[in-house]
């Protein structure tokens, strides 16, 4: 086990009905005028922004509001959210939606006591303050809400960067799992997947002896794999729901990562696809994820074993571990397909004459180098193809 | 799944020589005056009283010092501490040692602001104001490194009580699993009995659709059952220590706990045990758990089969499902038994004559409502034969 420092202050505020808490928390964690930051129309007309301006005006808590984040939060938004911040005097960030809307919070947050471009902050320079975030989650995804990263889209370009710092961890995070009910059913696959995927880039390690890790991660892939088939059928079943949002915040607060190498580059593959496409990332994680393993596990068969007997039950054939390793891959596979993800390129939408394009992109950017297995252009060439023409 | 708050702002800092980082740390967390409170004189000896005092006196950190914490700590060291702190204007208590000296520095932390008897505080009375304390962990077992909970005993009639508040969680603990190479077996062995009985105690609830805390319990269970077994082999095996260090904070920092009743009634016979023997907490829940087990496995005999097969790798009897229920605890007092623990009141030290004392005393306490099963003075009598008679 490696060394490593772990940090997860935000109190979690988890059940029915909690949203109408949210101003006592603001009140707790010392803001007195709010921007509460969120997405579409859908939070306005489930009712729940007004929820939260009520709670916020029983407390005394001023607010502003800034909508219209986007899936694959932009840029532009950021600037204007930064902008209005600095003119109202805002000093808390209230985000309610989901990982695109705590994440477009977040880089409103560390922008606004920063005297350069926001931008920097995602390119290597380390944000050095930043406003308090809060969030009123709506959707269990991507675990923004009990991280300390961000992922922001320029538009200019469509380059997606993300950034981490403890300073971006929100003070405190509402989760009502019932929140979640209203989103179709291939949204809730989308986040499952990533929440998977959060866990798997953790999980493929050259770090030995990291048994807890290993089990912990292992803890939220068997709960996902039970758990996300009972949602996509009934998709009013609240304690599925439940195990589903915690899981979610779990894989990814980096409670499942600490004391190991961690991989990561699925996700940099994926997000050049999510970046030219505009598909959802947890879509193009499914179809990234299992092309990435058929290609790596050569790596390491016995670690695909693992995955192999413990999450998805295969038998372990002693005379032929990679038959294991690689029935593994394919349970997981056909888990995304029978939740409704895309597992090609064709299902995601995406080209297979892009691949020189996608691979002269992520050239550029994060993501080549996983704590796993290093992958050149070709490598990410290859893995590409496969996930152009994956079947079952 | 039930409504829950979740709050863990420890920050851990873990791994090979992290020790001399303390002062840096106490620096971040705005200590200027240190107590630093220890047990017996192993810590003095071993170095590691120097090596954190060189650490403050290089960042410029005034300190004081208490030595003397007694395994089951006393209020009449509490007293002394807390006198302590006034006079030399402590503003940060550094617990250097384990779950004892660590209950004994919150006591303290709790007892410096509080106008009255502090003992008022481990009586109902809720604690308003804490000094910040931080931890050096030395022995992996109560998790009081990463829970706001301190259990002190009254030397005036051996008293045990526990308190708990967010107020005392550490700010911040650092966990060298090389400074627990030196404990001697049985003290490593009580320390992963502690920690397994922390688990369990959240494990056997009568919530149900809590999957993922299910899940996260049997991750803590599994890798306490593969590492145990090692670091009794081979005390040096660092990664085998590691492993158990971390499991123990997960194990009781409420991760594991959380949206579901919780038993505790384990907890609740053994301190009556400690408090009239003196014996080691984990020695004492060795006898005890298995033995609350076996009473009440028939209130819910799945649950416990879920125990036997996941986290004991017994096979389902499914014609026989008790027959399952019984062996997973039967396997799990032989592990007790093989990891150099007493599993009756003989081999701890305890007489059955004063089974009608030992109920007596729990009378007046805490501990006889279980989130699992409700006890009686004729179930805790019975608990307390089945303990004082078993075997293997």
């Amino acid at each position: 086990m490696d060394n490593f420092n772990f940090y997860s202050p935000t109190e979690f505020v988890f059940g029915k009905d909690r949203a109408s808490e949210a101003g006592s928390y603001v009140k707790k964690y010392g803001g007195s005028k709010v921007l509460i930051h969120y997405g579409g129309g859908s939070a306005v007309r489930s009712g729940l922004i007004g929820v939260v301006k009520k709670s916020l005006d029983e407390a005394g808590i001023a607010h502003c509001e800034l909508g219209g984040v986007q899936p694959n939060p932009r840029d532009t938004l950021v600037y204007k959210g930064i902008e209005m911040c600095r003119n109202e005097g805002v000093d808390l960030i209230l985000a309610v939606g989901g990982g695109s809307v705590i994440d477009s919070s977040k880089a409103i947050a560390i922008g606004v006591p920063y005297d350069g471009d926001f931008w920097d902050l995602y390119c290597g320079k380390a944000p050095e303050k930043a406003l308090p975030v809060a969030t009123v989650l709506t959707i269990a995804a991507a675990g923004s809400e009990g991280s300390g990263n961000s992922v922001i889209t320029k538009e200019d370009g469509m380059l997606k960067r993300g950034t981490g710092s403890d300073l971006m961890r929100p003070r405190f995070s509402i989760m009502d799992p019932a929140l979640t009910r209203s989103l179709p059913a291939y949204q809730t696959a989308c986040g499952a997947t990533d929440i998977m995927a959060h866990v798997f880039e953790r999980y493929f390690t050259n770090t030995k002896e990291v048994e807890i890790t290993d089990r912990l991660c292992e803890s939220v892939l068997l709960t996902m794999v039970k758990e996300t088939p009972r949602v996509i059928a009934d998709p009013d079943n609240y304690d599925a729901r439940a195990n589903i949002m915690w899981a979610g915040m779990v894989a990814h607060n980096n409670i499942c990562g600490v004391g190991r190498q961690q991989d990561w580059n699925s996700h940099g593959l994926e997000h050049e696809l999510s970046g030219l496409y505009d598909v959802a990332h947890g879509a193009g994680l499914a179809v990234i994820m299992p092309s990435w393993m058929e290609y790596v596990h050569g790596h390491n068969v016995m670690r695909f074993c693992q995955m192999a007997t413990r999450v998805f039950g295969c038998q372990m054939n002693y005379e032929d571990p990679e038959s294991t390793a690689l029935e593994g891959i394919h349970r997981f596979r056909a888990f995304l397909h029978s939740i409704g993800m895309p597992i090609n390129f064709a299902e995601l939408g995406a080209k297979e004459e892009d691949i020189p394009e996608l691979v002269r992109k992520i050239g550029v950017g994060t993501g080549r180098r996983g704590g796993f297995v290093e992958l050149g252009a070709d490598d990410i060439t290859a893995i590409y193809k496969i996930a152009a023409h994956a079947s079952l």
